[in-house]
């Protein structure tokens, strides 16, 4: 576990961790579930890789835990270069957004030695196609977390950008659904008795 | 995946997973690799699940990567009911926490489903307790973290706890030594030459 290639492996693993670092002042939409301020990109993670820990029983397939864990820790990265894009904002927008993502992928995961930053990015590549078992209830976690920010909070980015229930179900619902259909039952009554009231 | 019992397991794992988000909150003395503020033990659990992620390779002995992970996700999750005690503080006020801390341990992982609560109750105390090889490696991770965001920030802590760097040694690098040599030896020379400069 020595040696002038391992030494050299370290130098390019700490220096991707440090530029990693920069996710924490990338700040989202959502709040924290107190409103006391919005929540950072990094922190977001943490919060879904506990709920990865805590709620796989609910996917709607069987995942690897571990792997859901390790693709939300890392999904959030390309934000440190190519910024956040709230989920209530126009398609157009989101299109041009995926080549920054691209492009910020392929710098941050070049950062790590060949083989593991490949293995990384491949990951990400799961994450955002959605396909996979795994990556489909990734996305579900993503999707469901701001979900109950908003409804600790009295309706969140749902007042700020002016969020119906009908897109609601369709930008978010249907995602959550997808992966973990039992979690949107589970939440449901909550979500309809914020859009009655309001 | 559904009925009776498996939607009060939905309930109590986002009863958890909301109480999970206090953690944001709680600041570290550490800051921020770019010295703008303090670190909050969210990001922080995040910053070093992703430290296990890449340097796994560097563990004194072989490690199970994903337990670590899961380990470090949870370590902090204490300090919601117990607070954060910064490294250099006094040993007596390190002994006054244990027991503030076992009582939240018991208290938090108590508000999942039993089994599951169970299960990271133990992960957190063989964190605590540092002596598995997967623990010991998770400690070293939880040391090296700060170390990388001092030097980033000319000093940090170390000069506002005025840290000696015989103090570095037994508090931090002995630690960090024990569970990943290389590391240590990887970032000895930014470590003594800011000593030689101050
Ligand atoms: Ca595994």
């Amino acid at each position: 576990r020595t040696g002038a290639r391992l030494d050299a492996d370290t130098t390019a693993r700490l220096r991707f961790l440090a530029e990693a670092d920069r996710l924490k002042t990338e700040l989202r939409a959502t709040t924290l579930f107190d409103g006391s301020r919005r929540e950072n990109s990094a922190e977001h993670s943490w919060h879904l890789a506990l709920y990865a820990l805590t709620l796989a029983e609910h996917a709607v397939r069987p995942v690897d835990t571990d792997r859901v864990i390790a693709m939300l820790l890392i999904h959030d990265l390309v934000e440190i270069d190519a910024g956040d894009l709230p989920i209530h904002t126009a398609a157009s927008d989101r299109n041009a957004k995926a080549a920054d993502e691209a492009r910020a992928a392929a710098r941050l995961f070049g950062l790590l030695p060949r083989d593991q930053g490949a293995a990384l990015h491949a990951l990400w590549t799961e994450f955002e196609a959605a396909t996979s078992d795994d990556a489909v209830f990734a996305k579900a976690l993503d999707r469901v977390q701001p979900v109950m920010a908003n409804l600790a909070t009295r309706g969140g980015t749902w007042l700020s950008y002016n969020v119906t229930r009908d897109q609601l179900e369709t930008r978010v619902g249907d995602k959550v659904r997808r992966g973990a259909p039992a979690l949107w039952d589970a939440i449901l009554p909550q979500i309809d008795a914020f859009f009655t009231a309001t």
